[in-house]
């Protein structure tokens, strides 16, 4: 007779793990796999095997946590640790050590493991699977997987033998039933109400027993020849050994082994398989999740009309995806998606963490030429090209884009959901609320308001002492301060702790932020087209008689806060920079802050959902995130940091993430290389910039666009002189691209009415311009198969090495800084400085600001400072006017000419047409 | 040989099943089971199952849909219909006809039904509960299930019998075998791989053949007296036969019928069965949804710690329970529960019209004395009562709350989710964004009012001509009115839709609003405490030269948008009232609303998630909705109507809804009863009156309390006299509830400091003025438990007869009606009108809203208009200043002293103190 050593069995398959684990380790920078074992009570055979296991995952150098709860434990506490380790990437096996008190359902138990992560193979979805012929479970039973390693090693062929199993429990007999049957064998399961064992044992070639009797088969219930595998293990009473008792298997070793043709012995048998199966699962289970292996991008088919209809009529007929679906394409963990209704969600920052070994994806900014009331289809561009390569190329694309602002949503503009067969779906809740991340904008730049004139006027109606003590309030008779409080002082270099150390003087210091009223710079915010609220006076009612002031409001996404938002890397450099903005000055010239007001702390807990970038779908279902959409003009109007952070990684190596930068590449582009890769240390891969051959036309001197009016000849006929003059504007574009050492890829979006000699002569006077490609889009019409051809020649130019560099060095003074964006990239002969411009250079250079970049405010509608000169302005010098600082978000902005800062509505807005189709609840005559 | 009658089997079930629809159809409100079956292609063979199952499921009476998808759908276009069928209350079960076509994954097909619609049972969560030996499956495959059925037909005790299953198809051989196992036969199954089929079927006393080859079985296969089932239906050549071929089963009948003890026939043996049990099925999962039987609510264990900790830090040690299955346990479908993370949804309005024909619970409004410093804590005890009722004393009940303003959050005020061991949680949550909805009143409210100006400006700017062109643009050279534009004429009484057929006249009048500036009642909201906005002058930049004017800020629970959520019944109906608001009077005394201004579809669209009532729960996982928040002087101050109906149809007749009305019972309840009831239609089944000794003793002339002094001796020692003077307060307000014919029960929130003396004097007291009863709580310090003897007897009142009665008609004139509330529910002597609440109500009367019902805009300090008349003042008149109107709402309100819209910031905000702690994103410092 064979005797099975399963010992020996399971310990080489223990030291193949431990090399498979060191591999793992080498491949994925330090990574293990992960078993977590949790033990309700202390039973003193559980506290064995759990040992055990401990024992061998630590042995092959396994990450092993083991969770004892109290025996009393209420089992929704037990289903919440279950659940914290089901969100753990660290942990990919969790077992629940059986059997549980009574008090707890050890179904519902069993059940609540991760799938993913049952390695005891228990759970119904797995058991099913492996009941299944064409499925295949994520794991199988530790015990019977074991066994069936065994049966093996003996050689023998399973197929179409007689096997018998013994016991019918859900631990061993049933699923080792199964697996024989996986194996072909024919296979009868018996159990305690079989009445005719001996004789069906005796047909059996392979017989597995698990009745939990001690010695029960005997010598003459075997076949001759038969592989006999004792999965029993019985404490007898032998009064030969000296703690008076022996373990035996189900299966009377000696007179089977008499027969059989092989055997396991127990202890020795099945045991030691047990914990090496234990492992092997959890490294398994390990493998697949360290490969980031990704389920295929489901395409969502586009149904393609001619004409084209209506932006909301194409969003509202395509069924997104569900987002649990997208974040498991996308590699997200279920417990880092927030699901904001049906077809939105925020994704946790932790990913950062989880991913932070992995390589980023390739970084493909999307720009334009000088923006013409024609438009040219940056948006629709940005999703179209992300459509392109995720939907059409297999590349695992991001498309990050700005959340717009829902003031103009009711105004006049278009949606900013791109267009056509190229939008973020669905488009109504794109260009809504969304997941409320400007309203959040909104309530943390107005309490900062709010709190800047009452503290005005509580300082303002109150002495020294009054105003102390009310800051500085007894509780139960002692005062303490607050930890913002202590960072003021500590900025006042008063180094004291209580507060009934400082003198009088200090006291009055710490009290008094004694704000210049001239010198605020704090505006209130609304997400609304108000042009009222442009200019106010604020403070009339009696209550403040005596504070009233001028001021204004801007639309949300002007404030300081949404620029904090699109620049920030983390939740502390978020708060960081949230108590750095710069409110307004004392009346001694220092800058006060927004944690002098005491709001660090508060700003940021209004904000810390707004931090987490917004998941949503393109038309064709792949990945978009909406985070953040500062003004382009005042702040620097790009997508978060963050979102695009994430994304790199979610994409790895051989994926893409393609952002948008707001209006043409001089502003845009400009603040996206010289601010937003400078504080997120991100590498750009390539420039994509998109024109159109209307835009182009108007650039070299076409007829001004009147709404209303049909649209003249000159843009609906073929006209090569006034693409070509056009051209110089795209050009001018196109040189500022590489200047950053970034290759450029021209888009050109075409309309039905293009020549193809027109387009050609778009494609050669970009290439003569030094562009890598120039490529003609039909996205719009036909979604991502339409930017096929542009996606191709945009892998192509992110594969060159990238030369990225920035146009100037932070140590420039202001004014040098200035001169060089003027200089080369509008191409000014110099820059002017007017009197209130010189007067805050002065004033932020002492104050410590002159090493931030500019952000320079200004028309969109020229390269130069003035809306009129179009196509490529020569011979001008830009006037500054004033300087300004946002200090949180990291930057000063010089301002070219006056910037409305708050949009107003037309006479006929486009609310107009907005309704509800209630019996649907679908959003009509939006875009 | 028996041959076993299928047909006839099958024939019976179908009949008692057709019984069991005409009842459950009776029970239910004419409630069926429903069936749908999707096929895919056209098959010849899966069309005439299909068309068979159908003709079934419609001779009993079943609700069937049939959706036939083409052969080249798309997988995810498939899934979508299944989810749509997961989601349709009115679908029972959810039948994929197998075989699909090649390029979709049956198994990701099968896998998409939800399991408990999942009729067919070949999901894997089903399957792996058949196969375990403890686990019920929600649906055993019908086909088996049907064998099943026929071999006990035949009286067989199949525990110990021999079985052998020929065949292991996911569809029939594996499940039969576990079905035999479970009924403890001692199975083996047969495959095309077994070597000695024939030996192992002759050992069988049952065997059930499913190998799908003709007459596979010979006599000699079978053990004589042997019961055969015989699965296969296999057509062969039959020269006999006109058609030219036979059915024929798996089994040489003739043969073995000679043998066998009993055997089925083919036809009419399996197959019949088959479809009887698709039937039996559906039917089963049809009783079990309809029953709405519910798990029991999981209760979160509290860890009561003394001295009780801060709000926050009770909060943020309770896990939530998931909002699924918070879902789950109060009846709501998983598509009709919206997450916005992972501890708030969004329940779905539809769920009224599921649960339209299902008795109410009872519905109870938690009221108190008149308010003082000291806090009564009418928060705590909705919340404490809920728990009370739900958690201790298994009455499903869902406590319903206002949406806090999360300007006061950062101001002074204590948060509003209840408080110690009775709190909305996570309380900071509740406090902070919510979902949204307040966001969603401000970007309303504030486009209505930009709406507004920009109007105003754009009529003193324009000619007629231009006006009207531009309110009506050409498109493509054709002028059309927009729908709300037509609604617009119709209102004016001009019966035209071609705009190129109105007079000048008619264009003139519908294009100008002709809005009188000294008229506008509607203000702008923020939801800060920002009192520099208290009045404000508006539109000072060149811009508007010409058109500055006063005006004001509110915060946003004080809009009419908000007023509207809190009282609207339907999106419909929302959406009529946002038309129907006044905004100000045409220069010629004529209302203008919101429809003029062109608005009602905007308001709509952007209140559609907001009319969705936010799913929460307590600290003890009870449920809780937080839903609207309006302002309760200006406004009602009670939560949503929406909200209530839901919850009451959730809880069921057994059940209880629990809500608050805000301040003291002479201002909330009397609205709550007078306003928010009548439009609900809603029957209060009682009342809970919540006092405190302290605030009693305060009423009854007790000390000025004043913050960071100590209390006086008088509040924290037996006095009681100062009880008994107080306690005159506590007997007006039940006195007052009695007049709504509605049972009161007073709340005593105990202090420790409290004598049993005292108690028992504000008991005796209450029981004197008419209470129903009085009982002391203690829930703020122990939870649901310290309530439970007010729940019990909130259990006993509102076991009586409800004799719910309204204060006034609507048919009173609105003199009469505001004197009725002061004299009734004040005790005032009479009211006095002042002129320019005289002149409205010669406007209001005018303008048709004389019918409103009244919100009296007074202070909550005192039963009279007075604030510092404490206790029960007498003798007094009430002055009645202005009156104003919220059409939309459906109120008008007088204004009886100066209520201030805006609250203020303090010298030290409590924003001193909040802050995260970002390790553990956890909000610290919030109350």
């Amino acid at each position: 007779v064979k005797v099975i050593d399963g010992k020996g069995i399971a310990s080489g398959i223990r030291e193949r793990l431990q090399g498979e684990i060191r591999a793992l380790a080498a491949h994925y920078k330090g990574a293990k796999p992960g078993l977590a074992i949790i033990q309700v009570g202390d039973r003193e055979d559980s506290s064995l095997y759990v040992r055990m296991k401990q024992r061998a995952a630590e042995e092959v150098g396994m990450h092993f946590v083991l969770e004892k709860l109290p025996k009393d434990v209420r089992q929704m506490q037990l289903l919440n640790l279950i659940q914290q380790y089901n969100d753990d990437p660290k942990i990919h096996g969790i077992l629940v050590q059986l059997p549980l008190p009574a008090h707890i359902n050890e179904r519902v138990i069993t059940e609540a493991v991760d799938a993913r992560k049952d390695v005891d193979g228990f759970n119904s979805a797995n058991v099913g699977k492996l009941a299944k012929r064409d499925e295949t479970p994520s794991f199988v039973p530790c015990t019977p997987k074991g066994v069936l390693h065994l049966i093996r090693s003996t050689g023998v062929d399973i197929a179409g033998k007689s096997a018998v199993v013994l016991g019918r429990s859900n631990i061993v007999g049933m699923p080792a039933a199964h697996l024989l049957m996986r194996e072909n064998a024919t296979v009868t399961v018996c159990h305690s109400k079989t009445t005719n064992v001996k004789e069906i044992t005796r047909t059996a070639d392979i017989l597995v027993v698990a009745i939990g009797q001690a010695e029960y088969v005997r010598g003459d219930w075997v076949k001759p020849g038969a592989i006999v595998i004792d999965v029993g293990m019985n404490t007898i009473k032998d009064e030969s050994k000296k703690s008076g008792s022996a373990v035996v298997g189900d299966v009377k070793y000696d007179e089977v082994a008499a027969v059989a043709g092989a055997i396991t012995p127990v202890p020795g048998g099945v045991g030691p398989m047990t914990i090496a199966m234990l492992i092997e699962n959890t490294v398994e289970s390990a493998k697949l999740a360290l490969s980031a292996r990704l389920p295929p991008i489901e395409i969502l088919p586009l149904d393609l009309k001619t004409p084209v209809p209506s932006d909301i009529e194409i969003s509202s007929v395509q069924v997104p995806k569900s987002m649990k679906k997208l974040g498991e394409e996308v590699g997200l963990l279920d417990a880092e998606v927030d699901l904001y209704g049906k077809t939105k969600a925020k994704v946790s920052l932790e990913v950062l963490q989880r991913l932070g070994g992995r390589p980023d994806g390739k970084y493909v900014v999307v720009t334009g030429i000088t923006p013409t009331p024609l438009g040219e289809g940056k948006s629709t561009t940005t999703i179209g090209l992300s459509q392109a390569l995720c939907a059409h190329l297999g590349r695992l694309t991001f498309a990050n884009v700005r959340q717009p602002s829902q003031g103009p949503t009711f105004g006049i503009k278009g949606g900013a959901a791109g267009g056509g067969y190229s939008q973020v779906i669905p488009m109504d809740e794109f260009n809504l609320h969304l997941t409320g991340d400007i309203h959040a904008v909104t309530a943390a730049n107005n309490l900062l308001a709010a709190a800047l004139d009452a503290r005005i006027y509580h300082e303002g109606t109150q002495k020294d002492d009054a105003l102390f003590n009310r800051l500085v309030p007894a509780k139960k008779g002692v005062r303490t301060f607050s930890d913002i409080q202590l960072r003021r002082l500590k900025r006042l270099g008063i180094d004291k702790t209580n507060p009934d150390d400082l003198t009088p003087e200090e006291k009055s210091r710490f009290a008094r932020l004694d704000i210049d009223k001239s010198t605020i710079t704090w505006n209130r915010v609304l997400d609304t087209n108000d042009r009222f609220l442009r200019k106010v006076t604020i403070g009339q009612a009696a209550t403040e008689k005596g504070f009233e002031r001028e001021t204004g409001f801007d639309i949300a996404v002007a404030s300081e806060i949404m620029a904090v938002l699109a620049l920030t890397t983390d939740m502390a450099d978020m708060r960081e920079r949230f108590g750095r903005m710069v409110v307004a000055s004392s009346k001694r010239g220092e800058p006060v802050t927004a944690d002098d007001l005491g709001l660090t702390g508060a700003l940021t807990v209004l904000m810390r959902d707004a931090i987490r970038p917004n998941l949503m779908q393109t038309l064709e279902g792949t990945p978009v995130f909406v985070h953040a959409g500062p003004f382009a003009n005042i702040a620097h109007g790009n997508s978060s940091i963050i979102a695009d952070r994430i994304a790199l990684k979610l994409v790895g190596k051989d994926g893409f993430v393609v952002t948008e930068a707001g209006f043409g590449a001089d502003i845009g582009m400009e603040k996206f290389f010289n601010i937003k890769c400078r504080y997120s240390g991100l590498q750009p891969n390539a420039v994509v910039l998109v024109a159109t051959c209307r835009a182009l036309k108007m650039h070299g001197g076409g007829p001004e666009v009147v709404a209303g009016q049909p649209l003249s000849d000159d843009y609906t006929k073929e006209n090569l002189v006034l693409v070509k003059i056009g051209c110089a504007n795209l050009q001018h574009h196109i040189r500022n691209a590489i200047k950053f050492g970034v290759p450029v890829v021209v888009g050109i979006n075409v309309f039905s009415t293009d020549t193809d000699a027109e387009i050609e002569l778009i494609r050669s006077m970009a290439l003569e311009a030094g562009a890598d490609a120039a490529i003609r889009c039909e996205h719009w019409a036909r979604g991502g198969a339409g930017a096929a051809d542009l996606a191709q020649a945009v892998i192509a130019a992110s594969e060159k090495p990238s030369k990225f560099q920035f146009l100037y060095p932070l140590e420039l003074s202001i004014e040098d800084k200035i001169r060089k964006i003027a200089q080369d990239i509008y191409g000014a002969d110099d820059i002017v400085l007017e009197d209130k411009a010189k007067e805050k250079i002065v004033t932020y250079t002492k104050q410590g600001f002159a090493h931030l970049p500019i952000c320079m405010a200004k028309t969109q509608y020229s390269i130069s400072h003035d809306p009129e000169l179009k196509g490529v302005p020569k011979g001008f010098v830009v006037p500054v006017r004033d300087i300004r600082a946002s200090v949180g978000a990291g930057f000063l902005y010089p301002l070219l000419g006056a910037m409305p800062t708050i949009p107003g509505l037309p006479t006929r807005p486009c609310f107009f047409d907005v309704d509800l189709d209630i019996e649907h609840n679908r959003v009509l005559g939006l875009f």
